[in-house]
């Protein structure tokens, strides 16, 4: 890891029983808010895929911070991985189990068939999340070719369910 | 408008009927997987401010799609102003008035004392998030020096409550 990777890590920021008892939370916040430690790990999560792909794809709403920024720094198209009820016409929806109840992912028709995704997130943690999204990406007629995150909570296991996982740092 | 901004523009796609009838929802999704026009938007958002901010802050969500590619774009820190009840510690949360009931936006104190802001989000309507967001700003003790939006919606009269803003297209 480079000085400015280490540096980036360092402003993660780490909230012991949040969202509940026992749960360490990862605080990206102080991170983005730094221009060279953003930058930093924006170019890492892209950069074993350089020239790989046509569009970045995240997921609301921490990975359309990430998206955004990776869409510029790669030159390359974005589309949004919305939660259920925000898009007004909707061309493929993927509902997905949770700790309790179930969630629903959709997005627009806005791929070109074929088109090679990089599928990025926040967090990947229990990897239910990212497997919907894969599973998205595929509906609309696109091939995720990379899978980038900015941390891996390994405990969770999410490397299991994903599959093949770019992770700037682990914890 | 360059040759670029023009098909940006025509790539935004109206929908009509959305949320409610008789209202024509813009839809920027299609804008947004285009590479060219994302970077003409996201250049033309900054352009009038280039060198006068340290930091974008952005509203959830489709404002952090823009703030992450703002934060690459001009190489600035990024402040998420995220709705109520996402951020573990919050520093300073503003409530304000909607069409039916009441919002509330909060933010991590990660901006340094005398921060100068760029403020960004999607569409500018009614105003009502904006004005919340910069009076958010200034409780986390930065200055916002310009509002950027992607697309002014002139009839809702946002402009008079806000304040100065720059907007990219109008309609």
């Amino acid at each position: 890891m480079n000085a400015a990777l280490e540096r980036a890590q360092s402003l993660i920021r780490t909230i012991p029983d949040y969202p509940e008892a026992g749960v360490l939370f990862r605080d990206i916040t102080p991170l983005l808010a730094d221009a060279a430690a953003h930058r930093a790990v924006i170019d890492s999560m892209i950069e074993p895929f350089a020239g790989e792909f046509d569009v970045v794809a995240g997921v609301e709403a921490r990975g359309f911070l990430l998206a955004g920024a990776i869409a510029v720094a790669a030159n390359v198209g974005l589309v949004p991985i919305r939660k259920a009820g925000k898009l007004p016409r909707p061309a493929a929806a993927v509902s997905y189990t949770l700790e309790y109840g179930t969630a629903t992912i959709e997005a627009h028709d806005d791929m070109k068939p074929g088109a090679r995704v990089l599928l990025v997130d926040d967090v990947l943690a229990t990897g239910g999340t990212l497997v919907a999204a894969h599973e998205l990406v595929s509906k609309l007629g696109g091939t995720v070719v990379a899978t980038s995150v900015l941390m891996e909570l390994e405990a969770l296991g999410g490397r299991a369910v994903v599959g093949d996982v770019h992770s700037v740092f682990t914890a």
